[in-house]
């Protein structure tokens, strides 16, 4: 699913670190503290910002150098002493002078970036502009028309092309500043330079420079053949015309239905000429994963047949976008999904590294290119552990630097692997780490949670040799002057009886063990998604604080499907999404009603986007378990999702009827017993209206009465001062039917 | 507003009788009685039919006979006692003897009618034909193509020519079954035959033949220029094709906007062809109460600008289509309201009667035709009181038979009036009456409601020259055997202090004064429509007896604004539509609190429509004095209403931008309190969505928090099972909040 429930990455990103606990239990606090207001925990919150921010710095690097960028200066980072002012290297008062020129001032520089290892030039931009100034010289030497009106755009630094989308269609400007439309046939239905697939199989983009700069791939999707859902614009303020509100057509391609025909386009700065890859009739074939060779000569990509259980890495000549030759092939009998794509050895043009689930959980695997053909030369990680980003090569040790959950199934950690498959870890393993290399990756800025303790996030400069760690800067935890309650974490069985699962359990704020609480489940439940991990207190959101400052027992458990735990665990759910899900979401039940201070009678289930499938899924399914349930943006039968995401796991409606059937919460409406509370955004171009609205007449024809809600003009999430209204909202449902 | 709340008109049409006590008061019942279920009491309901049908016998006039239609056989009406047995004028099995040369047979006779007062035969509808069988002879005399997919039909008995709606495209078939297409440009956006200007101003159709069936006038509607509302089809059963939601546009002109174009045509059947009005530009101009003199040379209509405040009575040449005279003229500097056509004396070709209300309320005038012009020689009806309908005319004793509220203002009772004004009433005027004349008026069936007492319903024989009345048929209360609680009726003083209005209070079942109860206040409010009346129960709704038995006091209040009390009754809301109307309930609010019974705490409001509308209003103006209200399909803001009815009271938003801002729920949306339920049809033509979501938009953008559910597939009133969905949800949500 393409956007995942909000706050959960939100909070990821903005909540950081400490030493991990053995017990994964944080001891009660006996400060008297003040409360949380809602507005403190949720995102668009007026209070949010400062009530969780931990304080960091804004970095880049300039080569293998570390910059910090200040608001009004930028500075080397001190090697030696990580806390100590380093170099200075210029001021917002020596950029502004030097951009006089170029027609925009900039306000701080915490943005600015360094796209040259050697040349002192800093890259800013502003009021659609960017510029190149040289801080000695403090001249702008170069400037690019770059507007945010731009609905795509990619630059490259060596060739300073830049690449961007305009009215729909597509346009490379040189670095000289000349302009060039490549297409004139772009609409909403022939879509250019932007995102395929509806952002499956990794895909985030649609503009891809090779590494020289010197030639453009691109996607291009036609759409026009796809049934167009009609979103409803509510017109509410109109300039000009009818206030009557008006139709906006939003192509959706439903589960089994026809698709859309994605094709790649190339075109050459230098010959000024487009071509188009070779690859014939582009019905139900997915192009994923777009790759260069270093020599801008071959375009790759890893293409999927409509099943999703056939893919092929494919070489193309870029100059005359014939194929050339498919490299290696994948399949698996439920599914494959590529997510990256390969990368050649900065050292090494005729090596590659390219990441696979192949052996059940995902590793890096160093191929040769030989003639035609790819040989597999070495699996270089391997073991009970998914791989999680390639970060970059430390190209003095020739090495990989990743992330991956090697040291703690719940945990984000880095590591460096040779090319003989020598795994190291780069220091500290505890928390939740994310880390930005340097140009030559020999050193990296990792900035990382830690689950418990006052230091709540930590910037470390690493040097990826050696793993030696530089501490930056220490950021304590911002709820310290707050009430916060007892978060635990701990595994139970799955319902497959082997399988460990992790959950998280919130005690009410001023836990009174004699007391019996009602106690709410949140959920999610679906592949690409944890909710229980090693960043800050556990990945806790702020609702569950709330509601544990309203007197609720909060608990989550990673049911089987969900990420980071290998593709047996995410497999489990195949062709039969929910059921499994389910099953396991019950031994959470088990716990939780094994404990004295919770009230078996009083156990709600919230949960948005599969989350709001698995919330639905429960209450009609588990009609005498949970009481009060609200379900956000769901899925309520698989035939109204997409074809990517959907026959994914469930195949087609056509050939998995009984799966569909079985996972369909239209088929369950009349067992709905308990309240449940549905909200949806008025225009979710996600899990479309119609998932929630077939429920409603689902219940309504068979004389069940769930409640409703909805957030006209909003989107698959509620964003702003709309996602603090949710809350409340959902609060309030369980205030008034489960306390 | 087209569809008023359904279950009021339905009630009204299945409960009647007896005798009126004075103090409307109906005595508490000792006798040990069942409970309703809510089926007994929701039109819908599996059991509602039997429990709430007052029986009662099918009847037609064949000339100045009555005929008793049965399930196998057809009775003269006895006339000296109307419950003996009549002559036998045939049977079913006549019937289908001499059909079986029509292709069709019939299941009963209930739907038989006889359009020759002289000749014995019977009209006969079935299977895509209707036939005249002579049951004398018994023989089919005649059958012509009549089918069920005709999306309009009107048929001459004298000619014999049918006209009929088809795939937008307009027909008519002669008495020898020529069919004849007279238009091929049909479309939804250009709409024939069909009743235009939104139903309003009177109009139910669009297909008028001349007395004699020779020629046929028709309406046009050109409203390809109107904003398509986007209405969403859910396509939840898919016979082929993608199961996407599709988009279902519904041209709605709003208050103010463009708005569609209407053309009267005629088509004489003799010459086959057509003419149209030389009305000129038809922008802003609505064309109503077409009316036909009785040589058919001449179509009267009666012409208002989009102002509402002038109108003319015009006549055009049948023949030519050339405008012939504007006989007179009608103004109102608030609106003028036509609502009936001109309607010609049987006796006399060259008088008309005419009813208006120019002089406060609905009176008949009698016209002359003079030359080109029309004199006023009498008006025949005067008080304070109103015609309600003119039931036709009585040709023996020259007088104009109507119904109205003389008697009793909330009463409907029979009433003739002669060429000089005398006015008789015809018989008992207690009661809600409701009669057919027979062809030459000199006898009606009048089937009437009586408001209390052991009978329900009765149907008389009225002889319209004496008055005397012949019962022909008593039906009991269906309610005998249940526990119904206490209904009474009174009249408060309206906000100015003057006026009285009629209240209609219901004690809970098994009623203790000891106790302190709830209330819920049903409120409508406005114009053409009114809650209280003397028919069965005083129009008490099926709801509120639910509610009653559910241990509320149920309160409703005709306030200023809305029918059958006179124009400035009607016109004190003129300009800010709900301001008035709120004065008048808050009075009704201090009536309930002066009751030792009533919980003033605990008062809810519940309403549809414009009832919706007075709901969200009454919620959000006075949110201290309501604490739970449910709203249905409300109008939000008059903005999103549509032009005939929305400019009639509020003009338009740019000529009165202070009356639409003091009367928009959208301005209040941040002084909500209390709890409040909004309910819409998902695809509600009258009351637009765009009204619910934008108020429930501008509560989140206030933060304030309504609650919201919605009948997908559903217009502006939830009919059958959904009904009784709704009915139980409404209930829900008053047990949640009120109790």
């Amino acid at each position: 699913m393409r956007i995942k429930h909000f706050s959960f990455a939100f909070i990821l990103a903005l909540l950081p670190i400490s030493v991990m606990s053995q017990n994964r239990q944080m001891p009660v606090r006996a400060k008297i503290k003040k409360n949380f207001t809602i507005d403190d925990l949720i995102p668009g919150g007026s209070t949010f910002y400062q009530s969780n921010y931990a304080k960091r710095k804004y970095t880049a690097f300039w080569g293998e150098k570390c910059v910090e960028l200040g608001l009004d200066e930028c500075r080397l980072v001190n090697r030696t002493d990580g806390t100590a002012e380093g170099e200075q290297l210029f001021t917002l008062t020596d950029i502004n002078t030097a951009l006089s020129s170029a027609g925009f001032r900039m306000q701080h520089l915490y943005e600015a970036s360094f796209p040259y290892s050697t040349d002192p030039l800093v890259l800013l931009k502003g009021k659609g502009k960017q510029a190149l100034v040289n801080w000695q010289t403090k001249q702008t030497v170069w400037i690019q028309t770059l507007e945010s009106s731009y609905e795509a755009s990619d630059w490259n630094a060596k060739s300073r092309n830049l690449a961007f989308v305009k009215e729909h269609n597509l346009y490379v400007c040189d670095a000289n500043g000349t302009e060039k439309q490549l297409t004139t046939d772009g609409t909403s239905d022939m879509v250019y330079g932007k995102s395929v697939h509806r952002d499956e199989f990794g895909i985030e983009k649609g503009l891809f420079w090779s590494d020289q700069g010197d030639k453009l791939a691109f996607y291009r999707m036609d759409q026009s053949m796809v049934s167009p859902y009609p979103q409803v614009d509510l017109n509410l303020d109109p300039e000009e015309g009818s206030r009557c509100a008006k139709v906006a057509p939003d192509r959706y391609p439903m589960a089994g239905e026809t698709s859309h025909k994605v094709t790649v386009g190339v075109y050459d700065v230098a010959s000024g000429k487009t071509v188009y890859l070779n690859a014939g009739d582009p019905t139900d074939r997915y192009f994923t994963n777009i790759a260069w060779s270093p020599d801008s000569k071959t375009v790759y990509l890893i293409e999927l047949d409509r099943s999703q259980k056939h893919a092929k890495l494919d070489a193309y000549n870029a100059e005359t976008g014939q194929f050339t030759a498919t490299l290696f092939r994948e399949d698996n009998s439920k599914y494959f999904e590529p997510r990256t794509p390969i990368q050649f050895l900065p050292w090494d043009s005729k090596r590659f590294i390219y990441a696979t689930r192949r052996d059940g959980y995902n590793h890096i695997y160093l191929y040769k290119l030989d003639g035609n053909s790819a040989t597999l030369e070495r699996q270089l990680t391997k073991g009970q552990f998914e791989v999680f980003n390639v970060l970059g090569f430390n190209q003095k040790e020739k090495t990989v630097v990743f992330t991956s959950n090697e040291s703690d199934p719940i945990g984000c950690a880095l590591y460096a692997v040779d090319m003989k498959g020598k795994r190291t870890a780069l220091g500290d393993t505890g928390g939740w780490h994310s880390a930005v290399l340097s140009d030559a990756g020999t050193t990296a800025m990792d900035s990382w949670a830690m689950p418990e303790g006052p230091i709540a996030h930590r910037q470390d400069l690493v040097d990826t040799s050696t793993g030696k760690r530089l501490t930056f800067m220490d950021s304590q935890d911002p709820w310290d002057n707050f009430n916060v309650p007892e978060i635990k974490t701990g595994t139970l069985k799955a319902a497959d009886g082997v399988t460990d699962l992790y959950y998280r359990l919130i005690l009410p704020t001023n836990f009174n063990p004699e007391e019996k609480y009602p106690a709410v489940v949140y959920v999610y439940g679906g592949p690409h998604a944890h909710n229980i991990d090693a960043s800050r207190h556990w990945g806790a959101r702020g609702w569950d604080i709330w509601m544990a400052q309203n007197g609720y027992v909060m608990f989550c458990l990673d049911n089987r499907g969900s990420e980071h735990r290998g593709l047996d665990f995410e497999q489990a759910t195949f062709k039969h999404l929910g059921v499994e899900e389910m099953k396991d979401q019950l031994k959470g039940i088990d716990y939780l009603k094994s404990l004295p201070y919770v009230d078996g009678d009083r156990i709600g289930v919230h949960g948005w986007s599969f989350g709001g499938f698995m919330t639905t899924s429960l209450m009609t399914t588990y009609p005498d378990v949970f009481k009060v349930g609200v379900a956000g943006g769901p899925v309520i039968d698989w035939k109204y999702y997409e074809v990517m995401y959907g026959e994914r796991y469930m195949e087609t409606p056509q050939s998995n009827p009984e799966g569909y059937a079985a996972s369909s919460c239209l088929n369950k409406a009349d067992k709905l017993k308990g309240r449940l509370l549905i909200i949806y955004g008025g225009n979710d171009p996600v899990c479309v209206p119609q998932h929630t609205l077939s429920f409603i007449r689902a219940c309504i024809d068979a004389d069940t009465y769930p409640d409703l809600f909805t957030y006209p003009g909003d989107e698959h999430n509620m964003m702003g001062s709309d996602r603090v209204h949710l809350h409340k909202k959902i609060t309030q449902y369980f205030e008034d039917f489960l306390k």
